[in-house]
């Protein structure tokens, strides 16, 4: 083992995880580090690897310190989306570069800045002395950027079939639009994808009469399901939105009217909606614009994700103490955005998730402010504390 | 050489023809089988072969009986379209089989029946010794139904730049609707073709404030091209006709709003337009639509093809009494339909269509009846006859 970075000191932790190459799938050596720090902090870590067909095999970690009393679980990941045109980059997205007041890299806020807060709160309360007495637990996959089938869906059956029971979990996604303290994510809106295929007939331009057209029919369906809101939101959510991501009929020919067309769909919904409700909704709109004179089917993508929301007062106030005692601001309790793995650890116990600033992430130039890693590592110190304090009541 | 068909027998002759493997580029021997059939007629033939970059090498037939007086021309194509699954026809399709009244294979109507017929013809009247005095050329490539760089128009440029002169032409292509008798084509609508891009701001769907989905405009777009008629038509022309061919994104993912979005259409424009007052009007509507909030790009393909119209009052109305003569049918004077090699020919010479019914050409079984095979021989001596008749006059 190379020597582990100063286990009370974030950036140092976060530069040596960055200069893992770990673009999903691949590990570089990431959660080799992350378990070798939270060992050196009385974690007891496993690595299990999940394997499944057509998909990469993914390595995860589970480390727990702490054998009773309340059960606190940080989630995240240590596999990164590709740099990208590594050209473009003002640093190399893998040498751990501080420049200008930032750490730079793929992974600084997504999520590898994240990982290193948490562990180096962990590290100063254990320097101090003031660890609180309790279980705390890691739950890292290597697979949240890929497919999302070796990583925290399986890492947490694994979990729950060796015994372990979760009391409240943090996820450490980048939630904070602007700044550190800017919200706290408390829910999510639930995603349903489809395809809608319309059905005509093959047939020479120069003859249309003797063929049917997919094409302006399949127009007027999507128009059908995108033009009108399907809610406006409401206090708890924003409103659910429905956009096309893709038309395609691959026709290579100009003379040739082709046979079908298809358009592909997502929609992000709130809590107005199941994933039930909201498919016999877009059925309905489709049926009243495609009429007797259309065939048209629709197929929605399996598992759909329903909408969820935390109702964890505990939780949630202990996060929104911490976040304005540190930085002084009143976070937000948000449910916009896309999904994440706290979608999974919701069914097991409350939920919620709070990190960096995402303004870099997936993008190239990723980085994070030096006193960001600082300002959040002192906010999951504060709500270790706070967390366990209330938890113990 | 082979034995040669009887020079006075559509069917034989249609049958050796069908035997050949054309499918296009490929030649299969049917070039050589036209020439050879075509000498023993006294006609004296040759073979260019041209070629152009990224197309495949071409071989094509000119082949001219006598040295003075009228010119006839009649053009046509060896090569066919492939015969798709071999399994589902009912006879293979490069074995020549006669069965219940038909002969069977791919090219059987489009268009070796068609060469079958006049060679024929022509073979008949040599028999007979009532072959009239003048010209007869045939103009045969085998790139009709590919890209049309080889052959037709390079064929009728290395013609013309050998000094000949045409008087009229007959192309050989099938153009009976229903039964031999129906109809003469007299000219083409033209055909332009052309691409719009809306361009947006690639993003992800949960997000879509910070993106700019140009798959709503598109189809706004694809509606305001193709939902109001172009005209209605006139007494010499069908209605101009528009018709996307493919919508294509290509968006393999489900959470990304994609940045640009592509349709593909083709228009067949009676003499209403020019390509350049349809292409303005295509412009004017996608404007229209398009208000200051699309960003969007129009590409016609070139070369256009303009819409063309026979005025030979001497060539229609000899072959429209051929027709009637031989079928009892007053045939319809038509410019429906897709394009042929007549576009080229039209700029050299009067040109008219007339062959055999076209309702399976393309298709799985295409075949052809005996009987039609022998009334359009006639047809053809008949024109042949009275062609030369009125232009001795
Ligand atoms: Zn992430
Ligand atoms: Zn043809």
């Amino acid at each position: 083992m190379t020597m582990l970075p100063p286990l009370d000191d974030p950036v140092a932790i976060a530069r040596a995880l960055l200069m893992c190459p770990s673009v999903t799938p691949a590990d570089g050596g990431a959660l080799a580090l992350v378990e070798a720090i939270a060992e050196a902090l009385g974690f007891a870590g496993e690595r299990p690897v999940f394997t499944a067909p057509d998909t990469p095999d993914v390595e995860n970690l589970f480390a727990r310190r702490g054998d009773s009393g309340p059960h606190l679980v940080f989630a995240g990941h240590t596999d990164v989306v590709p740099p990208g045109d590594v050209a473009r980059w003002r640093h190399d997205p893998f040498a751990g570069a501080i420049d200008d007041g930032h750490l730079w890299g793929r992974g600084a806020v997504d999520m590898k800045g994240g990982i290193a807060a948490f562990l180096a709160a962990v590290g100063r309360l254990v320097r101090d002395g003031r660890m609180p007495e309790g279980r705390v637990s890691l739950l890292i996959t290597g697979d949240e950027e890929g497919p999302s089938i070796n990583g925290t869906p399986k890492l947490l059956a694994w979990a729950l079939a060796r015994g372990e029971r979760f009391d409240a979990a943090v996820v450490g996604e980048p939630t904070n639009p602007e700044a550190i303290g800017d919200a706290i994510k408390v829910g999510r809106r639930g995603s349903l994808s489809g395809t809608v295929t319309v059905t005509g007939q093959q047939g020479h331009v120069a003859y249309p009469d003797l063929a049917d057209n997919p094409i302006p029919k399949l127009v007027r369906l999507v128009a059908a399901l995108g033009d009108e809101p399907l809610d406006t939101g409401n206090d708890r959510f924003p409103p659910s939105n429905l956009e096309f991501v893709s038309l395609d009929v691959g026709n290579p020919a100009w003379n040739v009217i082709p046979r079908d067309a298809r358009g592909r769909f997502n929609v992000r919904f709130n809590d107005i909606w199941t994933p039930a409700t909201l498919e016999a909704e877009l059925r309905a709109r489709l049926t009243r614009a495609a009429g007797n004179a259309v065939d048209w089917e629709l197929v929605v993508e399996r598992p759909t994700s329903d909408s969820f929301l935390t109702r964890d007062p505990g939780l949630i106030d202990v996060l929104a103490a911490a976040v304005e005692t540190v930085t002084g601001r009143r976070p937000t309790l948000s449910t916009s955005g896309g999904t994440s793995d706290a979608r999974y650890i919701k069914d097991h116990c409350p939920v919620v998730e709070f990190g960096l600033v995402g303004q870099t992430m997936h993008k190239i130039d990723e980085r994070v402010a030096v006193a960001d890693l600082e300002l959040l590592t002192r906010v999951y110190e504060a709500f270790l504390v706070g967390w366990f304090e209330t938890a113990a009541r």
